[in-house]
């Protein structure tokens, strides 16, 4: 597959995915996998979430931000997992850029409220795995 | 949450999953998450799944067992992580143990066909989250 083809691809797969996974590296050498909402992305280079402030996502990322997220589509056998690095922030733009109406639901103090983290995660390669074709690229 | 409890939530997630998430630790120190079909369980202690030989899990694998499979139902908000080891296996007696009819089809030389290999996860710990509470026990 042409990386043209494959970020298309890959841009399609997000747009259509409720959900994706992260990967991260957990407690005594360990992969940690968990599910979060597909909530936003700046083409395949950046993916943006938000957390809770002491959840241990942020403790492991904080610790070694070596990272992934994966898509996939279980029926039409599909996968794109990007590669690269994750940051816990909290500072006033980023907090900004990634707040939500309504959010004060769960963050009852807004969106300044100290228990509210967004995790930035920034693609370094992709691998996309379509049909019988499995290709990765640098970003 | 109780672990008798954790453990029949557990089950019950996996019986309803169609596919799983394998964590496992890829190249320079990056986390890599891929979807496999749920394929066969014993319990939560020991996970069965199929792959090809050339396969990257299999490289990863026989590097660093050091692994996660991960269930989750993105509806009903519900997520099961195992934490554990994998091994690689082309014994004849894992073989035959994971064999299925129809397996002909992507395996043509049938069981001891060399392209056929059997990963064998084995849990540590599991952590389950659900509803608004997130557990983490030994196994």
């Amino acid at each position: 597959m042409e990386k043209e083809n494959a970020i298309e691809k890959g841009l399609a797969l997000i747009k259509r995915s409720k959900t994706c996974l992260i990967g991260t590296n957990g407690d005594n050498g360990f992969p940690n996998v968990k599910a979060l909402l597909n909530y936003m992305n700046e083409g395949l280079n950046t993916i943006w979430f938000t957390t809770n402030t002491p959840s241990k996502k942020v403790k492991q990322v904080q610790k070694d931000g070596k990272a992934c997220v994966y898509y996939y589509d279980e029926n039409g056998f599909e996968g794109l997992m990007l590669v690269g690095t994750m940051e816990a922030l909290q500072d006033p733009a980023s907090r900004r850029k990634v707040w939500k109406d309504g959010y004060e639901m769960y963050y009852p103090k807004g969106v300044d409220d100290p228990d509210y983290t967004v995790l930035k995660f920034m693609t370094e390669s992709f691998n996309i795995y379509s049909g019988f074709s499995n290709s990765t690229f640098e970003l």
